[in-house]
């Protein structure tokens, strides 16, 4: 049997205990499958004196993970710390500098550093590995790089953020307004400490743009990423939408079109009956469409000690076995800068607005829908108690830019109240 | 840039075509993502002068797969001839002798022979790789034996023939008989040529057991898979279980208990709304289960020409790449012979059975099944015609043991008619 494959662990929060644990309880099983023995040399978090529920006294204990990653002892830094710059890229750039492969689990680090860290670590003969950072337990990165390496890409989707999907999918069974399952999802624990992170989309923002440099060999570009979160969606939406066959889900969509690459992450509604649309609670969907392979659809759970450290140990059993590929597939240099785009793709659209309850205000609606060339597919005006009538227009396939145009001219009209609402709805 | 990589090819069938397709169109892509160019030197199939719609001139032509595995121009022989002994073993054995890494289709020949071609790649330092023997295009070889490799899998399911999924959701959909459905199927160039092979669950069991050598380390036991086919479904059956909440699914179930492996591949009841009960048409869904994962759900096309060479082209992108496992993820040598065990996990039950119409037959049938430990949860007879009734029961969770005994003892009662069938809820 081979030397062992030696571990540098930075951070000891859920992931980190969990990866710990593995390590230690499957030492057989791991020697087994990866024809070496893995095991722990030195661990590093802020405090050291806590319970953490699993034994740490056989590691070294180092304060500072850049120390950590530069020990002689440490064949790979596994990097959980997160947060895009401090600790954890400076212990990334040194593990690399260092000659260690590097295994995290940090989606920001790498949606703003991503292409730097890939040229460093390919410069070195290193690799990076960050399954663990998109969609939890699924092994997606590995699916796309690998499985599918065969395809060229037409569409990668994903619900990525199970805390945004628990709200959503809460005020629908629930019946209750965003504010109240906001507030319940925090009592819970469920959002990061800063929640625009999750409910505004940045979080499963930063997944999609790891996909999709992935998927399409192109740089990395989290600024393009076209974000919306969820904080307008009301019950009423989601009730409407439900009625009209859909579920209202926040779904990044990343496309290489003839303009460039479109990569979105908003509210969308997908058909109820679709494997996207029935994605209960903090589960996390993938879907990846490639020109062999047509669909492929992935389910899992995003979060949780058990599947992320999977996810993770998934990466260091790749390493401990010899498999080193470039961190997005394709080697960085490589990568081609993508050519941003705006939305472009031609959807229908769901768009909710308040009409003032008098004659001739839907009328007016519709001509400045027919004015911006947006034309109506089902409309609904729901029974209301108060002087403004809730109604709700899924219009045909037309572009953003036309949606744009309309809404901003309803806007000016006298008859409706308030900002009016659309949504994109993608087809699946 | 590194020396290419070069493909034998064995067999020019839709699959086959597909992927000197893939090779000849994307051979910049390949080459950039794999850091080395893929290309093929020569090809075999038992006809050469058929129009296959992609040029063969460049490509040197082998009548005999073994002297193709043998030519000193091949580095990796793509065996897609199918088979499970003859030419396709005879070519894979000799690519091995002749220090060839092997890809390959054929879940026949490795369920058969999966031990002795893995140990004899391991001893030649060659890897054979078949991730489009199971489940066509969905990479789940690849997240079973790489990402998931820090699990102790706990359950591995599966709807993996889409033939027999394409009868059972039709038969629904249409409300039409098995025979008449199956005739389609047979008109539409759905079936194998021997449609045991698909109706009788063979050709899934070949898959399953192939999943439970990667997902449980042990050797490749087909023989020791129970086989049930669809044959006995009636529409009825499908009816009955819809009115319940149920669908009915040929499914391969591989569950390491205390007693050893269980192995089955048989029609199941699964709940509706459950992502195995939504499976529509030839669609395949596996579901991984793991100690740290939870529940992984793939879902993609099981066959076509596109999907399985993307599977192929996976395999082979992994070897042009330098990743080299061992053909089931732990080394031949290691994997321990599975100990095999009759199924004896409690699950409910469905039971269908035609009752004589008269006085006390319900009652005798309630006393036998108490008498074999059997309990019912919900008991519905229906509406009906002629002089027996139709009565379905569902069970309390129970042995397959119990409901064998309470079946052979239904059988000698006067009041039940016919042969009844049982169908275990696999809970999913």
């Amino acid at each position: 049997m081979s030397d062992p494959l030696r571990l540098g662990i930075a951070g000891l929060g859920t992931v980190g205990t969990g990866v710990v644990r593995i390590v230690r309880q499957k030492a057989n099983l791991l020697a087994e499958r990866a024809g070496r023995p893995v095991t722990i040399s030195a661990v590093s978090a802020r405090t050291r004196d806590k319970d953490r529920g699993v034994s740490l006294a056989t590691y070294d204990w180092e304060d500072d993970p850049v120390a950590l990653a530069r020990r002689d002892d440490v064949d790979v830094l596994v990097e959980l710390m997160g947060g895009s710059d401090g600790p954890a890229k400076a212990a990334t750039e040194a593990a690399i500098a260092a000659g260690k492969d590097v295994v995290t689990a940090n989606k920001a680090m790498l949606a703003h550093h991503g292409q730097a860290l890939a040229e460093a670590a390919e410069a070195a003969g290193r690799v990076i590995r960050f399954e663990a950072a998109v969609a939890g337990g699924i092994p997606v990165v590995k699916a796309l790089t690998e499985g599918l390496a065969g395809n060229e890409m037409t569409r990668v989707m994903g619900v990525m953020n199970g805390t945004c999907n628990y709200i959503l999918t809460r005020m629908q069974s629930a019946g209750l307004p965003y504010e109240t399952v906001f507030e319940e999802a925090q009592q819970l624990g469920y959002l990061e400490a800063d929640p625009q992170l999750d409910v505004g989309g940045i979080d499963a923002g930063h997944k999609l743009a790891l996909l999709a440099a992935i998927a399409y060999g192109t740089r990395v570009d989290f600024e393009a990423v076209e974000l919306e979160g969820i904080e307008r969606i009301t019950i009423e939406d989601i009730r409407h939408a439900a009625d009209m066959g859909f579920r209202i889900k926040l779904l990044g969509v990343a496309q290489m079109t003839g303009r460039g690459l479109e990569q979105r992450m908003s509210p969308c509604l997908v058909p109820a009956e679709s494997p996207l649309g029935q994605l209960e609670g903090g589960t996390n969907m993938v879907v990846l469409e490639g020109d062999q392979v047509e669909q492929i659809v992935l389910r899992g759970p995003g979060a949780g000690e058990g599947p992320t450290a999977s996810a993770v140990m998934g990466d260091v059993m790749d390493i401990a076995r010899g498999a080193r590929l470039p961190t997005f597939g394709t080697p960085a240099a490589a990568l081609a800068a993508a050519a941003p785009a705006r939305t472009a793709t031609p959807a229908p659209y769901y768009l909710r607005m308040a009409l003032d309850d008098k004659p001739g205000a839907l009328a007016k609606v519709a001509a400045e829908l027919g004015e911006a060339g947006v034309s109506i597919d089902r409309m609904r005006q729901y029974r209301h108690d108060d002087s403004t009538a809730p109604v709700l227009i899924v219009t045909h396939k037309t572009t953003r830019g036309a949606i744009e145009s309309a809404l901003a001219a309803m806007e000016r009209l006298d008859v409706v109240a308030g900002t009016p609402v659309a949504l994109r709805i993608e087809q699946v």
